[in-house]
């Protein structure tokens, strides 16, 4: 993973890559997180890996959502803790939204880890890793119910990035608001979602802080403007074509 | 990664992944090969995890040119060594192929690793590792251009699986003939190769080694008849297709 060269052509995404990588080494990623982390990477090219038009639409969206909501968790899990510390320290402190790890393969050794690491990028309180606060959400299966009595159990909208799509659906089901971040517009998690932001969570995390600090200094009113003038269905469709678009164009310059 | 239920929509794909992080455990793959290996799974999803026809057709021209081949070597890395050292031990068994390897984060250890690793599923012999046989192939900068001189060096036909854009282009550069396994069709790897096998590496290798068997008993005329008959950049157009129809199916869904 050393030595990225600049004029490498994927320089940008490599230099993801490593981070995630280190977060292995630091016991904060699992080898699944890294291999599910290379198969966003292959969507993210096809994205032109920069955050397109409809997914800046589903950011502001989706701040307008969190901005409206009584009880709003920012889910984390090892990937995300890796790729996005600094920016998840910024969000719990720059806003009022409650940061929870939540883990596909559970383990409570990683997860304090997760937590000890946040705490070290500015997140005063990390929900989800204490017995004595743990609640379930018995629509979904196996370890991944377990969720914070003070946070995903009570939550009214929820942000998961790089989620399950059991989970995601799930969490639908318990009527939960739930917002997706995931590169693949096809994936389970993409589908299910109420607002799917398909964009890389490196490039989406300061867009979305920005978003949510803007949209709380504005009216109700506009809040609810932007929540009723989007679809996320004709919003991923709009994504899907972009990356038709780039694998058509490499399937003509083939001609 | 345990506990893959077998009605996961994912299971195949799972138990795959699963191999890697057992390679990665054993210090056989690295954590970027794992991240890799993510990047190729999204490109199987969109070509539906099954081996296309064009695959097929690059599988038999690749066999075709083993076979017509005077020095054909086959290069190993952490994947590849962890994905199919079973196919591998058949290849270098009932073929006359010969396996070096070759890793793109050059170590010492790690190439033991991977050869006693070959060596226990049944290669004899592994080239690639001892210092006293090792050359260059000038063109390849970085660690990459170290070779084995009674393999790659002499190779007149390489097969690259998941092999890295730079080297592939500079083998070609260097007069080889080379088929590479890759599951993405417009990376520098599959656009610079002669034959490109866009498969999934644990589905091409058994069909890969029939095809050579079958081969060999056929005249050379034969031989010489299927190579001419195949055009690389139509039959990785034909994949793209496939591909571009698995997204277009799924955009018109949203409808």
């Amino acid at each position: 993973m050393k030595d990225i060269q600049p004029e490498h052509p994927r320089s940008e995404s490599l230099k993801i890559r490593e981070k995630l990588a280190k977060g292995l080494e630091k016991g904060l990623v699992s080898p699944a997180g890294l291999a599910a982390h290379g198969r966003g990477e292959a969507f993210d090219y096809l994205l032109g890996e920069k955050t397109t038009q409809p997914a800046k639409k589903a950011i502001r969206t989706g701040a307008a959502s969190i901005v409206k909501a009584e009880e709003p968790v920012f889910s984390v899990n090892g990937n995300v803790s890796a790729l996005v510390p600094d920016e998840i320290g910024r969000l719990s402190k720059e806003t009022d939204v409650k940061i929870e790890v939540n883990l596909f393969h559970e383990s409570k050794e990683r997860e304090k880890r997760i937590a000890n690491h946040l705490k070290n990028h500015g997140v005063e309180k990390v929900l989800g890793t204490k017995k004595e606060h743990s609640a379930e959400i018995p629509e979904i299966q196996s370890g991944r119910k377990t969720v914070d009595k003070r946070g995903q159990k009570i939550a009214d909208t929820i942000v998961v990035p790089l989620e399950d799509g059991d989970r995601t659906e799930k969490l639908v089901k318990n009527e939960k608001k739930v917002i997706s971040i995931d590169l693949n517009p096809l994936s389970r998690t993409a589908q299910s979602s109420h607002i799917t932001i398909v964009d890389n969570i490196v490039r989406t995390m300061p867009l979305l802080i920005e978003e949510i600090k803007d949209l709380r200094q504005q009216s109700s009113n506009k809040i609810n403007e932007i929540i009723k003038g989007y679809e996320n269905e004709k919003n991923l469709e709009k994504v899907t074509d972009i990356m038709l678009n780039t694998l058509k164009k490499e399937s003509k310059e083939g001609d």
